[in-house]
């Protein structure tokens, strides 16, 4: 048996700092603009929900944000996370192929969040903040932001999408469990929530709601500050300390990678491994294929506009250019919760539009099938989100058999399925099917979309 | 904040050697009884069961027993895993203790028992085996057990305490993710599952009586064997990588514990982290204090009888001398399913009449609350079985502070809480209490207890 190999990191290699590929992009991104005026905004627009220093990352162009010491400390419990060389998986795939992992299902919440929801919370604390509200899916990020604030003192209050808050009681109960608050939004706690319901009593929620509650809440209440967990430039920002690590340990293997692949919701995790190798190239260095793996029920990549809109529901947030399907369209309800954004991060909005990054969409059943081949093969059963990644990997790998290549691949395995057996369970019964989103709807979100004229 | 302190080792320094406490002990183990002649049994009588490999194992008295180069290679995507000086914990509870926990919620499956599930699937794929029987109560043992099967190519078929496989879907889903096959027990498989349901046709199973059902068939498949994952001296040999990997982890923290505290079902995870503390202060060195903590409503180490007993229901196994409750015994619904066993591993119960341990038992109720406490401290929800190795040490420490003393505390966290959260659901609900054992139930299980005249 051709064993599965891990690449570890001696701690004292966690990175010090982030990489910022703002520094190196060859033209900068479209200015974010005040949903009123439409104008573009400056950072004191945004102090009612960040602390400064967030604010001033958003914006930086310094190509290293040093990573605090605290910060640093807490990664330490889990970082650096493992890369693996999946020698069963490209046996079982009998590929010519060589496949790199970065597995972050090892932190305590299970996913790649904690890596920003630790540096928001330290920010966060420093700036005095007592109390932080966001919004969660399937609750990755609203566990993790739980965790990082019970380590740092926070109340944390999470509004939670009411279709997940009834499907999904576990994720619930961990973030209650790290002394968290979780409410099913929408909620009648607010304006946003209230007039939702009045509208429609039993409506399932979505993100683009929840974030209107949690910055509605945050915006009115000076001890508290709102947190966003992708999306934004400093989020993609904390998570380059995944690629960062990845390229170590390359490095350890004697690998460099010729693709890499994420699987992408807001956009996150697939920064977290793609930004380092793509800034690499931008700096004169080995420019490797990247490759977003989307779902093809919430295809924005893909299918989206490139456009100014709204993060929420509401249009309380500021407007960004990103990928969008339009900020009202609500995507089929398929299992990989975290990738049911109508957005996408405007920078890896941007790199699309740079032809840095190509997209893929896939349906849910592919993608649970190589879910289930990798656990298999690996032993690690990947989050439903993750599998997208898995079947983008194999993909190429199967490609790479067909082509008679051997290119190196390394994707981000971004979180484990162990909160996520239900859909398992779901795919087992037969009773997932391939949605489609609905073309109508999509076409009228897209009509609605603000007109802006920068 | 003072911040917790993770000690990795080099994946050089994974002990290459098990370690058999049977080589130090200063009484051999009483012998194993045929269950039909109550004569001594010799290695033959194990064969239909188990590999030759493994049976010498049970016996052996050599120190040493050496990793085999696969395992070692498996043991790699998890291992070494972590230990963690618990330095939040530690100032929440206010304790001049130091307190260090190693992790094994790290493993692919979130649990110690791949450390023996791996071994045994080598030795028995080694033997030519293709099939694999075994029982599981709350899952995690059986979940292990399918993760190795799926990477030596062997077919898992696990029989499920019914209580629990209607509890519990989502661990029976990781099973099948593994591509084991997962049975409720009692089954109409079985003569053993057939007999007991012929009594009672909506009976909820036991550990006992699904160890009669795996040992039934892998007796009756020549191409089948079967596996425990607690109990038997050779489970608690390869958990004994845990304890190895402690003391050099501990040494480089520059420490060594006054304190070892695990909980016990079967006494695995225990003498995981207990038995090369023990054995080295059985040679000559430091005899830290040992303390084996049960939950009050199975208590066989505090409350069974020292006696001769068959390890299932039905009565196929082999007598073994051990604290037990009686093969009958049925202990009340508590939370920590894998804590409801009506015996102690052998070796732990010999430790004990050796007065080598000492063993203290708690109620659920103030568990779940360490366990908490613990997860805000440190930012990790422990399995409702470790919440018992969690309140023995918050237990120790607290004595600590109040003695003015600071010992060195050192505990196994065997498991994380994350297929466990209905658990926590009922916790915060209210709808826990703390359950005490039936005392005429108790009495009639041991009235009925073998006579055995050796």
């Amino acid at each position: 048996m051709s064993e599965s190999v891990k690449y570890v990191l001696d701690e004292s290699r966690i990175p010090k700092t982030w990489y910022n590929l703002a520094a190196d992009l060859p033209a900068p991104l479209p200015p974010v603009l005040h949903p009123g005026t439409k104008q573009p905004i400056g950072p004191q627009d945004l102090a009612p929900l960040f602390p400064m220093s967030l604010i001033m990352q958003e914006v930086s162009t310094e190509r290293e944000i040093e990573i605090p010491g605290p910060v640093r400390d807490i990664y330490r419990q889990w970082r650096p996370s493992p890369l693996y060389r999946a020698r069963r998986l490209e046996k079982a795939l009998d590929t010519p192929a060589k496949i790199y992992y970065k597995y972050e299902g090892v932190s305590p919440a299970g996913s790649h969040k904690p890596n920003t929801a630790v540096a928001q919370a330290y920010y966060n604390k420093e700036a005095g903040i007592q109390r932080i509200t966001t919004e969660t899916g399937a609750g990755q990020w609203g566990s993790s932001l739980a965790f990082a604030g019970a380590l740092f003192g926070i109340e944390i209050k999470v509004y939670m999408v009411r279709v997940s808050f009834n499907q999904k009681p576990y994720r619930r109960a961990l973030m209650e469990s790290y002394g968290a608050t979780c409410v099913a939004s929408p909620s009648m706690e607010t304006q946003s929530g209230r007039a939702i319901l009045a509208q429609r009593e039993d409506h399932p929620g979505s993100l683009g709601i929840a974030i209107s509650e949690a910055v509605e809440v945050a915006a009115q209440d000076p001890g508290a500050n709102y947190a966003l967990g992708s999306v934004l430039n400093h989020v993609l920002l904390h998570q380059t300390i995944i690629g960062l690590e990845a390229m170590e340990q390359l490095e350890l293997a004697g690998d460099y990678p010729d693709v890499v692949v994420g699987c992408t919701g807001g956009g996150s995790n697939f920064a977290g491994i793609a930004f380092p190798f793509i800034g690499a190239g931008l700096r004169g260095g080995p420019k490797p294929r990247i490759v977003a793996v989307e779902p093809a029920a919430c295809p924005s990549l893909t299918r989206g506009q490139y456009a100014y809109d709204f993060g929420d529901t509401a249009h309380l947030t500021p407007l960004t250019k990103m990928h969008t399907l339009g900020s009202t369209f609500t995507p089929p309800g398929f299992h990989a919760g975290g990738l049911r954004y109508h957005g996408m991060a405007p920078m890896v909005s941007h790199l699309k539009e740079l032809g840095l990054l190509e997209a893929v969409a896939y349906h849910q059943l592919g993608c649970f099938e190589a879910g289930l081949q990798f656990a298999r093969a690996e032993g690690i059963l990947p989050a439903p989100e993750a599998n997208h990644a898995v079947k983008g990997a194999i993909e190429e790998a199967l490609k790479a058999k067909r082509d008679g290549t051997s290119p190196v691949i390394l994707f981000n395995l971004c979180g484990h399925g162990h909160f996520d057996m239900q859909a398992y369970i779901d795919y087992f019964g037969g009773k997932l099917v391939d949605q489609d989103y609905d073309e109508a709807e999509l076409a009228m979100a897209l009509s609605g979309l603000p007109s802006v004229h920068v």
